[in-house]
């Protein structure tokens, strides 16, 4: 493990781990990006997966945004979809349209187009020195945080090629090829948990993964297809990296808050249309609950942005709760109302443990 | 009201009253439409908008599915669009797209450009036509839904032109101009309202609104933006056509089910997120359920299928329960399958009450 500099700001460790803090910890999805200037500036200059690929310009801009704001925790600049490249794949981003496979899996047969065991340090070496001299450059100021894609998700992305309407051709594999579906998921899985591992040796003090897609199930079929998967992750990764805390993020799996307690993720994300309040009463202090304004609340002024944070703090309570918003940051997000969101969390939440 | 042929199955009509049933009643949303063959033939002639237009093409493509399955309700073939187009708006279907509009409203200014009491029977009389042919040419076999789209879905539509990733303009709109978006969501409820009543003067013996993006909301905006109007349109239909069963298919709003139980509506729609047995619990015999098997459930085969349907009657009981899928049938499902769903909720819910 290479010789970090001492952590100055521990305090989502502490709220993962359950502990009480002074304050609510605050970060928010895609951070570094498009909303900012300086991001953009950069982009100006390079492609995405150059700078993804990059670990100067990757760490440069994953910490665009901690050097703005009064932010708890930085998240390495990345994209799920390094692992669809790494399994051999290839993955472009198209500009206004998003991520795009030239060929993506049409059908079970081929999935004998994918690497079988790839070296994933070789493969995404890249990333892991991209979070080593990230925290250093961070020189302890936040943690850091690492994260991967959930099976699921990638596999959607894998099958449909891209963004879809309704992700039709990934579920239909759902009833018609089980098998092969169990099979891709199981293929998918054993290269995030090396990934995972990787980061943490790397420098990631934290790590999420994002089921991104985990809305188009129904309870039954996240039962089947991808709790399971979810699950071995953490237990695979917690084996090698116990103190690691782990956030699971299942956009849209509203049906399964119950299922996800009882993993080992210390922490649930949770997606804007989860009531804080109702989602607490369920989970009670079995789990840090993580989100969940309304990313489209910072289209709105101050006062609405204050008011949004006051209710989401009362409802979730002062205890094992990291702020976040419910889905990542808009390309055309104000930074200044960023900025609101941020301070607002911290202000009020001392605010209601009469700080 | 026309002398309409006396109605020969009205299953569903009962079970929304809350009437005991020796069978489950089911329909399927967008039951006609792309994956059926005869209705294929018809589009190659005519153009979508104009099939709605239409009187002799729209009873047509609404009695083809009634024809070829045993289902227990016609749904009249239209769009949720015309609402818009009354409105004054532009609307065309985009083959492989779905709809477009040129010129959506950007911004609260160009709501000057909308209609401002439009003659809803002037514009949408050609629904009430195709309505009263097809009631007479169903001949009673099975009743007639009308339908509209609620205020929230297509104030998304008029406002981001067509299909968005994550209609992320009409989201803003709730927080930047708060009051633009309520008076443009109360223009759009009453015309909705004067819309379904005149639905039924025309036939119609069911009707359901459409709320297809209530799941862009959490549970504070959906009360604050959906759930008034939704109320609104119940109540005002109701005082006019009190006899006329509702249903509010509010899809993704999964943490507003007992604030719809509340409404008038005796019907609630839910997509394949929601668990059956869950919701029975929150809803008890307070309402009638529709739905809700994943669409997806009929890319399996007939085993995959009949066993589904078995969990789904399960969970939902066999009282105060519409068989429906969760969404609408996909254009590239195979018409035989969907047959197999048809049957097997008949077969299965009649072994459930051991008839």
């Amino acid at each position: 493990m290479p010789d970090f500099p001492p952590l100055k700001n521990d305090l989502i460790l502490r709220v993962a781990r359950g502990e009480s803090t002074k304050r609510t910890p605050v970060w928010m999805m895609r951070q570094a990006g498009r909303y900012l200037p300086e991001y953009q500036k950069v982009r100006s200059k390079h492609e995405f997966f150059d700078v993804v690929g990059t670990p100067e310009l990757a760490a440069e801009v994953t910490i665009q945004p901690i050097d703005r704001f009064d932010l708890d925790a930085a998240i390495i600049f990345s994209d799920i979809l390094v692992i669809p490249q790494a399994l051999g794949l290839e993955v472009q981003m198209v500009k206004g349209k998003g991520p795009h496979f030239p060929e993506p899996l049409r059908s079970p047969s081929d999935m004998s187009r994918l690497t079988e065991e790839p070296d994933v340090d070789e493969e995404l070496g890249h990333v892991y020195d991209a979070l080593t001299l990230t925290r250093h450059e961070l020189d302890g100021r936040v943690p850091l945080i690492g994260f991967s894609g959930a099976p699921w998700t990638l596999m959607a992305y894998m099958i449909e090629g891209g963004g879809s309407k309704n992700y039709k051709r990934a579920r239909a594999w759902l009833y018609e090829a089980p098998d092969a579906a169990h099979s891709l998921l199981q293929q998918t899985t054993d290269v995030i948990v090396d990934y995972l591992i990787g980061q943490v040796r790397a420098g990631a003090q934290m790590l999420q993964v994002f089921d991104s897609w985990a809305g188009l199930f129904g309870p039954q079929t996240f039962r089947t297809f991808a709790l399971p998967y979810l699950k071995q992750i953490a237990e695979r990764v917690k084996k090698e990296c116990p103190d690691v805390p782990m956030v699971v993020f299942a956009k849209g799996a509203h049906y399964a808050l119950e299922d996800l307690v009882e993993t080992e993720y210390e922490i649930i994300g949770l997606d804007w249309t989860m009531d804080p309040k109702a989602a607490r009463l369920v989970v009670g202090e079995r789990a840090t609950l993580q989100g969940n304004l309304d990313p489209c609340t910072l289209y709105g002024d101050g006062e609405t942005i204050r008011r949004a944070v006051q209710d989401m703090l009362a409802g979730f309570g002062s205890h094992r709760h990291i702020a976040n918003l419910g889905h990542g940051m808009h390309p055309d997000h104000d930074p200044e109302h960023a900025r609101i969101f941020v301070d607002s969390v911290h202000e009020v939440s001392e605010q209601m443990r009469g700080v």
